[in-house]
């Protein structure tokens, strides 16, 4: 029925179960004053898509709370334009949603389908699992670092720093990805807080530890060359980067490996899931605790 | 599932329909700045189940999205405390959210579930049908009145002041009325901009034109005695009373007015489903278009 009624009325396919996620952006807070009203958009879907993907779902459906402090027909152009892109590329439809006058917050709420028992969760890792990561890590907080600096128009043209940006305004959501582990991963999770912090996550629904091995960790030569002293530490705690961690089982591991030298899935193999020390579930980082660690850039590369 | 895992999952019965609404209370635009945490949390979600209602849904799960200037222990308490209330009542499930630093902004997101084809939509009213309207009208504008005079200690004692500021922050989502309503009603809306604001969204959702019979209207006698200059202006454009209006067709009148007479449903006749009126959909009162009257309240009651 879609929007104009007081709720939106969709049919969930049959044999789903329904995954529900909610996600806020606030100006200042998640993005720069500065950022322009589509690039506002197009990061608040993705990160939200990215929620999606973690649980392996189908996303279908969303609504949007749009709070404005004044209508701008120019800005809301511009919002509609990403949102409508990023939309159409991951197939999901705005359902409904409310706009208020008040300070420029975006709140959205996805709605997604996964097969029956077939959603990926955090709790399922055991000791023994392979820990993966899919893509590359310390972009996101490369990116944000680019946009803080105040990149010059000079600079904008400059092709590795428009990547990175782009990688800050338009994560991409590992959908189809997520898609694939369906009954491959034992647990599953989306770094949007740092590696270190989100398996940390995992380990603690799961009742593990985690030990990572920094030089397997992916980070792409763009992130390593311009930040050399950050690109590690970016990678184990930087944030933003929206890719999926994943463990798997040495049963399932022949397939993942399959899919990964198929060129089905991008991801890399960083480490392994260990039973918890005396209860506690920790992030290892090369066998050293990580919170012992304040800066792991130390540890070269 | 429920919180703490990247998505909430939930299990859609079969044969229904999902209905999903979102809506965003901020703070000095939706409620006073001295509102209380509780009075913001139960007004919050009280606002979005009456828009289940308004679909004859019934409501299974809702979001948060909850943006705060600094965590506040205490206020959080009153929070929860309000929601869990309403929560309770209604027989919903907190099922997830994202709590972010920000100015004081408030967005759920309900989920609810109708039979396969039984929503009310406002689309489905034609001449000749009657409309109804569930309890009294005018009390949340007399509510928000009563909160804006600022009510010192001794009026609170007030029995009627106290009850129009419960029907401000807690109004009465009319969800069993509105499931009543299903297969009977031709067309249903919730009463948040006021009776002629949002009975024309079925006007033009259906193409048709209404008239409302003033002296029919339901206004409570503590509203018309303590403002009666005010009380049929506010029961026509006053807002904020999260009643039901609905529109029921001659063969289906019997069946309502049993409901009515039998005590399972509290609402009153109010008017006529007209003809839209060379090609405009209206809203007239006592045969007079709205637009006309700025004053309502000189019609007398």
């Amino acid at each position: 029925m879609g929007i104009g009624d007081d709720g939106a009325l969709v049919n969930p396919s049959t044999n789903t179960q329904l995954v529900v996620a909610t996600d806020t952006l606030v100006e200042s807070v998640h993005f720069p004053a500065d950022a322009s009203a589509e690039q506002i958009a197009t990061r608040a879907l993705c990160v939200n898509l990215s929620d999606m993907a973690a649980m392996g779902a189908t996303p279908r459906w969303f609504t949007l709370a749009l709070t404005l402090e004044k209508t701008d027909v120019q800005w809301l152009s511009g919002f509609s334009r990403g949102l409508a892109e990023v939309a159409k590329e991951f197939g999901v439809a705005l359902i409904g949603g409310d706009t208020t006058s008040g300070p420029l917050t975006i709140s959205l709420t996805l709605l997604g389908e996964v097969p029956i028992g077939g959603a990926l969760q955090r709790s399922g890792a055991s000791p023994g699992d392979s820990i993966y990561i899919t893509g590359t890590l310390g972009d996101g907080a490369a990116g944000l670092s680019v946009l803080e600096e105040g990149a010059t128009e000079g600079s904008v043209l400059d092709r590795a720093i428009g990547r990175l940006r782009a990688r800050f305004y338009r994560p991409q959501p590992q959908v189809q990805a997520g898609q694939k582990l369906q009954g491959f991963a034992s647990a599953c999770i989306d770094i949007s807080d740092g590696l270190v912090a989100d398996l940390g996550h995992i380990c603690r629904a799961s009742g593990v530890s985690a030990n990572l091995v920094s030089k397997q960790l992916p980070i792409h030569s763009e992130v390593t060359q311009r930040f050399p002293q950050q690109a590690l530490n970016w990678a184990l705690t930087g944030g933003d980067d929206y890719q999926l961690c994943f463990t798997v089982a040495e049963s399932n591991r022949d397939k993942i490996d399959l899919l990964i030298f198929q060129g089905e899935l991008d991801a890399t193999m960083i480490g392994q899931i260990q039973p918890a020390r005396e209860g506690q579930c920790l992030v290892l980082v090369d066998n050293v605790g990580a919170e012992f660690n304040r800066g792991f850039d130390h540890f070269g590369h």
